[in-house]
């Protein structure tokens, strides 16, 4: 069992060494340029650790480890053109450095290698690991379009927004542990649970991004507090507070979201503070983070195998940035 | 043996059956709107042609055959977002209709529903068959990238252009006869020999399309002659001009480049024609129609087994339209 930084050191060295053609140098150098801006590379890595609770990593777990980063990253090449971002990891976007249809068109095929990788693992997997991949990569568009189409709107519902989130965020790392599981030789049902390990961490990871926006310490996130508040981005807080407040905080929620004033972030604050939404984010973070680790103590391997993957929960859950 | 009009119709029936889940509307309703537009479905039925040569059709060919349609409308579907095209077949083209985010979000997924029909394919042939797919994919975008390049020059030299459209658009024609081939249990020999046919095919189609634009009939066409010229569009014509020209008729091919007056559609064509390009690409069309023709002779099944292809490939290549 290594952990999560071993595996994260060699998944760095495995996918630098990953090159794609040196031509068209327009389609193919913003593709590397996006990935070598880094990451965390967390979905790749749940995938060799969830492999390694059942046999030691092989040819498919690493191809497979390799179409998820690909893949998350072509997703994250589109939305920043959808989301109009003009910055990622602290550098310019692809489509903000080059222009929309690069970013569009070395997307795509970013895509198509990933199933390139795909297409290398034996046989004997390779159905069940496209079928799961492909439902997931669909369900990700899903949640994109369902994240967009909450942006025409003022406010959404905790139910809404739980959904979107699942689709968007979630269902990626619940799937990385189970391909990694299936792969290991998993039963169904043993690579189930970890999916649903994987599901519950990622809600509970992106609450914690919730959480930051809101109530972390810039000096920490590097980011200024509020974020999503100046921009009406739908989080759990905007759901929550909508869903919670009176007919006096509705109105001056309502209010905020025509404001682009420097008091906005903190007026907003004020409501959700006087509702009682930090501590209410705070036991929803901690409610999805047991689930996970509930989840994690059912999969039916000696407990020393799963330490790396606790530790792993326990960092990305006690994040401050 | 099937005629290709009895395999388009059998392929329109089930592709029509094919449904994208309801919701969310806002990303699949866009997918059906692009396929409900039509289209020869040339791609798909050379693809079960192929197959017929060999084996009467089963799941597998049915399934790739719809994958490459299912393709094929995802790269339209962001080439028009590319080529900023505000109408396909007569309709607003998707991001005209809706949006450019729509438009990429919709591509994608659809992109990812290709791979669920091949993810469909029997374990004996389904690597081969995702390997040839995702090699002709790239390919295509590829192709579709040099294409973008390409606008950005005065003029590309023949080998350029021939390289471009051998990418675009004349692999996957090759591709989809290949497919076709293998799952009906073809040599390699005798597939690669019809991938041959097919990309000859792909070539001469698309020189008559550049024909078409310039020398058409407008009543048949259906569109205005010289499009392609008035839009400075990369073609075997604007090619081979700056090619063979002299001195004189180069200032007179960039100065143009520069125009956007009525005159020249005609001043273009009047160059074209005294350098004798009409001839020749006349010939160079027939370089390839008789290329593909030599292909399938060499294919070897039956010669009433062919027929069908014959007819098909003699249509597409006197099609005036």
């Amino acid at each position: 069992m290594q952990s999560f930084q071993d595996l994260l050191s060699q998944f760095e060295l495995f996918f630098s060494r990953h090159h794609f053609p040196e031509s068209p140098k327009t389609l193919y150098e913003p593709c590397s340029y996006l990935l070598n801006m880094g990451g965390k590379r967390v979905r790749p890595v749940l995938c060799l650790m969830s492999h390694e609770l059942f046999e030691p990593l092989n040819d498919n777990v690493w191809n497979t480890a390799m179409a998820i980063e690909l893949f998350h990253n072509f997703t994250l090449m589109h939305d920043d053109i959808l989301d109009q971002a003009p910055l990622r990891r602290g550098f310019p976007t692809v489509h903000q450095k080059y222009n929309t249809a690069t970013g569009i068109l070395s997307g795509d095929v970013m895509n198509i290698y990933s199933y390139e990788h795909l297409n290398k693992i034996n046989t004997q997997y390779i159905h069940a690991v496209i079928a799961l991949f492909n439902r997931t990569a669909i369900q990700i568009c899903e949640g994109q379009q369902l994240d967009m189409d909450y942006e025409a709107r003022p406010y959404v519902t905790m139910e809404e927004y739980m959904k979107m989130i699942t689709l968007k965020t979630s269902v990626l790392l619940g799937a990385s542990m189970k391909l990694g599981a299936l792969l290991g030789g998993a039963t169904d049902g043993c690579s189930g649970v970890l999916y649903q390990f994987g599901q519950s961490l990622g809600l509970a990871f992106q609450l914690r991004d919730d959480y930051l926006d809101a109530f972390g310490d810039p000096h920490k996130t590097g980011k200024q507090t509020g974020g999503d508040i100046l921009s009406n981005k739908k989080t759990f807080l905007s759901a929550k507070a909508f869903e919670m407040a009176g007919e006096k905080d509705l109105d001056k929620l309502r209010e905020l979201l025509q404001r682009k004033d420097v008091d906005k972030i903190n007026d907003s604050l004020h409501i959700f503070q006087s509702l009682g939404l930090k501590e209410i984010l705070e036991s929803e973070i901690q409610k999805y983070s047991q689930l996970a680790f509930d989840y994690l103590e059912k999969v039916p391997v000696i407990s020393k195998r799963k330490v790396p993957l606790f530790e792993l929960a326990q960092m990305l859950l006690k994040r401050e940035y």
